[in-house]
């Protein structure tokens, strides 16, 4: 028989997504489930977008370029223009979601055992790209006690070996909702330039700030030209996940020379999806005032609810829409299970993330989930409620 | 400065999309341009695809699950069944177009340094993916001379090494045009049962086979089961290359759960598309009847006229819509790029793709070019017309 490899053994599942056999189960047998697990905002994605798409005149649906269609790189400049990014339609290359953009990254900027250094807890999937491309994640720890802010510039410096090629952050972050600071931005862009490092940075929560703080993106920092490459999606900005269009930004013009030769492998980005993208640029403001002011509410609620628990610690997110919530449990692996199977508050549950996948350290975070506040304020309430219940009776 | 990788210089430029700026060029300075190196066709995508994208109900647009929608990968294996292969929703995995299924595919059996053998010429973008991977393509050479057809198994046992995990084929074969017999496919399989190795079969021009020859799928090879990963697109089959809708098709358990690892990690394919390709399945046989028979004429009409000038070879193709002719000139991709930027007939000239790029042995096929008949005869003619004048003046 022939056999599986040992990068396909040894990739990770998706923490946010291998219990979903649980939830199924839990559903047939008629239980109700709340679910935090996943960043699938309730949001409505905007009519602008959704009306394009039902309003084409497409004949053929044949490929676009391969670094996406020429209209659409050229209009989303004037939203990054309005975000303090100076951009150019050539500096952007379209891609089939942020997961794209980070695939052709890791590919045009490392080698097989080329080295990678992220804050953790990071995104989950950074894990399964990183497996995918061959590469090593290096973890620098960030912790619940100081609300996962960026540790000091030595914790980086120290990890550094000839092997680095990349600092990778993720701002807002998922999963913990911290917001880096303009200063901890130049930290890095000083620790990348020192060291002739590449920083890659995460931005696709940009609009999900609270608290009145402001996003610094790392293109707007002056001397990091050769150093950044963005990631972006319209995933979350437009509640439209299910478009699957990112792109990769970096004025460093030999990195998109090479990103390309990786888009131009796989033909072309979306087209039906490019066109509700390009149409949702034409977003009112009022739809991002209204939604932040949803996740404003949502996470109060939530923070709120969950400080009220006996044993559970949470850090307080300053963006997007995710926070890391320490239980009195061993093995949030099991607890999430179990919450599915065996237990209810008046036949609902929940589904949570389990934290353990955003570390790659082995055993950190087994008693931290994932929370994403996407759901309504009282669905909150009662999910809030039913971890409250679960947590008297749950034993590891 | 920080430093491309070598996986990111070493990628190999697409050899169909990288005279596009020399286009471009030719195009801003009124020249019309036949454009015979891309297997985009002028073939209108079908009605109820189209329709049923218009007539979508989408609130929001969220992901779908990472192995696709259950409503799509269950009513394809009616699709299937009608072509005589047996599967269930469970062996199928759907991917951002075919290119996404071989990269998955390229994981799942595949590690560093492990190599994968392809009857050479082979479609471009296998030697992109296969850097990409960091796998290494081993070529076993079919020829012109010979119409392409399968080499002796004595080739490809004298090819196999400890390191050999899969033999690759695309049936039928872009770029050679060439149609596997269903006894070329039982050596195939016994070559990897006696050596446990995958067969990956690329067969995405399934429906586009001429002169009265049936198709015969490695799924229908009894025995296969664990052995075989089938690769399908909807791209040429709907004429909806734009979608970006593939698949992953295998009763192998291990290799679809460890696919669905890859899948997971990006999360899911573009939802609009799935609900084209869905509908798509409904499209009549008359279609399909249609476009093979407007294929047929093409693939006469350029033969006949291809084989009409002077010291131009080619090998008529039994499917798919391409054909590799063998031309009297030495360096194709310097001839390509000659005839955008310094030939024309009445202001009009051709883009071909230069065969290079579908060889992996360097300095293999540098005489030979693709040509994709994906316009309408009248075009097709002028197009060999162009090419035979170019042919009369051009100098190596």
């Amino acid at each position: 028989m022939p056999v599986i490899s040992k990068k396909g053994l040894e990739m990770p599942a998706s923490p946010i997504r291998k219990l979903v056999p649980y939830a199924e189960q839990a559903t047939k047998k008629g239980k109700k489930i709340y679910y935090l697990n996943i960043g699938q905002p309730d949001i409505k994605t905007p009519e602008i977008a959704l009306e394009a798409v039902k309003q084409n005149d497409i004949k053929i649906l044949s490929y676009s370029k391969s670094e996406g269609s020429e209209t659409y790189r050229k209009k989303i400049t004037s939203y990054y223009l309005k975000n303090n990014i100076k951009v150019s339609s050539e500096d952007i290359i379209v891609t089939t979601g942020g997961s794209e953009a980070l695939l052709f990254t890791f590919g045009t900027v490392m080698d097989v055992n080329d080295e990678i250094i992220i804050p953790e807890p990071f995104y989950a999937n950074y894990n399964g790209f990183s497996q995918a491309s061959g590469i090593k994640v290096v973890p620098v720890i960030s912790k619940i006690e100081d609300d996962f802010k960026l540790p000091p510039i030595e914790e980086f410096e120290k990890l550094i070996t000839n092997k680095t090629k990349a600092i990778l952050i993720c701002n807002p972050g998922n999963p913990t909702g911290y917001l880096y600071s303009k200063e901890e931005i130049q930290k890095l862009a000083a620790i990348v330039k020192k060291h002739d490092l590449f920083l890659i940075a995460d931005e696709v929560y940009r609009e999900f700030t609270y608290d009145g703080i402001q996003h610094y993106s790392i293109m707007e920092e002056e001397g990091l030209e050769e150093y950044g490459i963005m990631i972006d999606s319209v995933s979350k900005r437009y509640s439209m996940c299910g478009a699957r269009i990112g792109c990769l930004v970096s004025k460093n013009k030999s990195v998109i020379e090479t990103a390309l030769k990786f888009a131009q492998a796989r033909l072309s980005p979306p087209t039906y999806a490019q066109i509700a993208s390009e149409a949702a640029l034409d977003t009112p403001q009022s739809y991002f005032d209204d939604v932040i002011e949803e996740y404003v509410e949502r996470r109060n609620t939530l923070i709120k609810h969950l400080e009220n628990i006996e044993g559970v610690k949470v850090a307080k997110p300053k963006g997007a829409f995710y926070c890391i919530a320490e239980l009195p449990i061993k093995n949030s692996d099991h607890f999430a299970q179990w919450l599915l199977e065996d237990f209810d508050v008046d036949n609902e549950t929940i589904m949570v993330a389990p934290a353990g996948g955003f570390y790659s350290t082995p055993g950190v975070g087994l008693n931290q989930i994932r929370i994403a506040y996407v759901l309504n304020k009282e669905s909150l309430i009662k999910a809030a409620h039913i971890l409250k219940e679960a947590l008297k009776v749950y034993k590891d």
